[in-house]
């Protein structure tokens, strides 16, 4: 399944900024068939596990998180930028490469004892996700897994993740 | 449906600014069962149209087409804000209360004879599901619906989408 996937992810050089090149998963999201394919593969994997809850970190990670919620009848999860959640909120400030970012969770989301699956798209160097986990374990839950589609596995992003399984569907070695 | 459904939303005063009752759509969405029902819904209403892509409108919306393109088979197409799509855009510049908004949909996307629906989390003035149904015309789309799942009626919405049917599971009339 992978080459198949993989066909349908672009290279964008440049993008957002000169020297990076963007995997763009569009024209994966367009073919109906692939994008089937893609939840249904985290569906089946996760079942066993029976998440009560999918989160999802903003945006394209909403992508995965709810049609995963949904066949597995388990609640929906928003982990945001900050200020786009209106209740009162948990929030983790990590660092980047260069600077800060926030990610924020509703502290009535998860509670002791839920189990989460985590869903992106991207994992790149594992930073958000990493926050992501730390937010939801704060708040009492256990986290299953970090799931996503793309794994830039060059940037390491695995190692930021030592305690908990990561699942990717694609794999980029950098070369 | 409808009394389940609007228990499991509720008004933030003052959210994003004073004056503004934001309609917090958090609680359905960590409720497994109301929020697979609300996608049931859309899947159900709209399989019959066999729609080709489900295009959901940065970033809430993306948590109801992806579930609904994944049930239905169809591809899913974000239309995001400036800057988010990394290919080649289509834009549209709206007006809302005060100064413009841009909505953009990569060109690719959608190609003519293709049959949209387009979902969004709440309708309020219209302005945003407008821009998108433009978008989707202009690339040769024939857009079958406007789905929501909350419309702030009294905002007149649908006014602003006289030429395209709009469903939404939940209304306010502003009393």
């Amino acid at each position: 399944m992978e080459a198949d996937l993989r066909a349908l992810i672009r290279d964008i050089p440049d993008f957002p900024e000169p020297g990076i090149v963007f995997k763009d998963i569009t024209p994966l999201l367009g073919d109906g068939n692939a994008f089937r394919r893609v939840i249904d593969t985290f569906v089946e994997r996760y079942r066993p596990s029976a998440p009560t809850q999918i989160a999802g970190i903003e945006a394209r990670g909403f992508m995965f998180a709810a049609p995963v919620a949904f066949a597995l009848d388990a609640g929906l999860v928003p982990i945001r930028k900050p200020g786009k959640l209106p209740s009162d909120v948990e929030k983790e400030i990590y660092e980047l490469e260069y600077g800060t970012d926030i990610l924020e969770v509703h502290k009535d989301a998860v509670r002791e004892g839920d189990k989460v699956l985590v869903l992106d798209d991207v994992l790149a160097t594992g930073g958000t996700a990493a926050a992501a986990c730390r937010l939801l374990r704060r708040l009492g839950a256990e986290v299953l897994a970090v799931a996503v589609l793309v794994e830039l596995e060059f940037l390491g992003g695995r190692d930021r993740l030592p305690d908990v399984e990561v699942l990717s569907l694609v794999t980029y070695d950098g070369s």
